[in-house]
């Protein structure tokens, strides 16, 4: 067995806080005893709910941190003010080389400000893209950027590619991952002056397995392994999925409810629906980790339930043990 | 009773033609007595379809053309040198008066360009919007843009606005239509340059019932009447939507087959399951008129069924009862 992997938590972060995220961090300590967890946050709240379980007390230690940053806060000022914040506290673990990695389902812009302010960019990443597994058909992709910082250059959608690459090779296991840039044809020349202008960036970069463009319509059909974009479109994608299987599975559901003999159906049915369906939520794959800092930064949605922070901790055990940041300064910065 | 509604029909566009154009159209006779429709492609292929069929001949009149402008071609070439093709043909239908409208299933390229140079743009319209109809939980949504042209300009996305509105409240037949602005956040800062500058001259034009910005996870939920984005957005938007329902249906379906007990339940909710779903296909709605020109023109999916063109040629009599060029007219060029 090799080194322990520490992850910081952020205890407060998220609408299930405390409850969730310290249910989560139990489940992980008891699925793999590579993990080691410094729990951020108001410690009496934290300690409250500990109580409820069993676990190696060992492997996690409490760090008291009295403020939140709340979601509707400006960033910048909020990281900036708020030092003895649960955020600010698991950046600083992290910066200082205590954990390999964060784990947040707190304010998505404090982490992407944080993430660069505190724990730092790799030497050479221009924009560290946030980077959410997505749901296909018969597998998940990687769909980068859908940060806050929009309007990115061609040359930084290469180094999405890149970076995308070696994250979903070593720490998701697809070999030679197909990258495919996200646009309105598939047509070489279509597209925006951005994707014109990535497009021959990518076809000639020999680190990656460059497929051509992929239609929006394409993506949930698993037409590319690492789905690259700016952080705009990105996040339309991102929203459109969560956001359309949400309407539609509801409008089933009432479908289902609708008369006497489909009420019968339906409790046949459910049981393999749900079983279906559960490969389709994108609570399933862990939180999206923010590529391209040194250490992990990994954003967990806001409504992130027990099962998603247990997995986005279990996650990092890949990205330390397979080494991703030494592999993506190789890529990005000695392969410009 | 008033006028006749003359509508141009592409018998040779999309992926089914001429077969369920032509009985599209038939459909559309038998529906209406206000329309009379020009069927324009190859006469022979038109008459042999027909011959299926029983109609009112009066109200039908087969304009014979020799070429059709395949889907793959680069489209100013292809209107420019194909002048015998059933799309151009149709063109020159309604710019010299004939014609009221158009409905093609063919080349969306050939479409916007035909559109642009031989039917014309309304005088201050600087860009003319496809604006497809997309549906949400309770009801249909506009979306513009969806054509070939990004990266549009602040004042363009206002013009897409006030266009909208006329055709939702108008043709559609929602009071008052909600305006929303495509965005990655709500809060008025949020989103690119684009959107930035958007933002004000939204909130400030009195023509039009603005309600901000809306994210893409609430499209699906009926956040907004008008949804108003730059092509390149609008496209991703449109194609996640029809990406992700087929998926989901897809899978959905799947999922119910892999058992015998839930075999037994699909067969029981498959009557109220195909029910509900009808409401959620983009084909209900009639194809996305590109608005802003000298007449109408209707773009189908090029898998257009009969039950698309007949609602979209349906749809052209409250385009030219209801006057919306004049509108549209008033509130572009007279409201700027």
């Amino acid at each position: 067995m090799g080194e322990m992997v520490n992850v910081a938590v952020d205890a407060m972060g998220g609408d299930n806080a405390p409850g969730e995220i310290v249910k989560g961090v139990v489940e992980a300590l008891n699925a793999d005893r590579r993990i080691k967890v410094f729990l951020a946050g108001r410690e009496p709240l934290i300690q409250e709910e500990l109580k409820k379980y069993t676990y190696d007390p060992e492997r996690l230690e409490v760090v008291h941190a009295q403020e939140v940053i709340e979601t509707g806060e400006p960033p910048v000022m909020a990281v900036r003010r708020k030092k003895d914040s649960s955020i600010v506290k698991c950046m600083y673990l992290v910066k200082e080389g205590e954990c390999d990695a964060l784990v947040s389902a707190g304010s998505t812009g404090a982490l992407l400000v944080g993430g660069q302010v505190i724990v730092g960019r790799i030497k050479g990443v221009e924009r560290p893209p946030l980077a959410p597994l997505i749901p296909h058909m018969d597998g998940v992709s990687l769909l980068l950027d859908c940060g806050a910082n929009v309007d990115a250059r061609p040359g930084q959608l290469l180094q999405f590619a890149k970076m995308g690459s070696v994250y979903m090779e070593h720490v998701i296991g697809v070999a030679n991952p197909r990258v495919g840039l996200v646009n309105i044809g598939v047509e070489e020349e279509k597209g925006n002056a951005l994707t014109k202008e990535a497009y021959p960036l990518l076809r000639h970069c020999p680190e990656i397995n460059f497929i051509g463009n992929v239609e929006a319509r394409d993506i949930p059909l698993g037409a590319a392994d690492v789905l690259v974009c700016e952080a705009f479109a990105g996040n339309i994608v991102l929203k459109m999925l969560e956001g359309v299987s949400g309407a539609l599975i509801q409008k089933i559901k009432a479908g289902m409810m609708s008369s006497l003999r489909s009420k019968l159906g339906a409790a046949l049915v459910k049981p393999a629906l749900k079983r279906t369906l559960k490969g389709f939520s994108t609570e399933e794959y862990g939180g999206a980790p923010l590529l391209g800092l040194n250490g992990l930064v990994v954003k967990t949605h806001g409504s992130s339930s027990a099962v998603e922070i247990r997995n986005s901790i279990l996650q990092c055990i890949a990205f330390k043990e397979q080494n991703i940041n030494q592999k993506i300064k190789e890529q990005v910065v000695l392969g410009d």
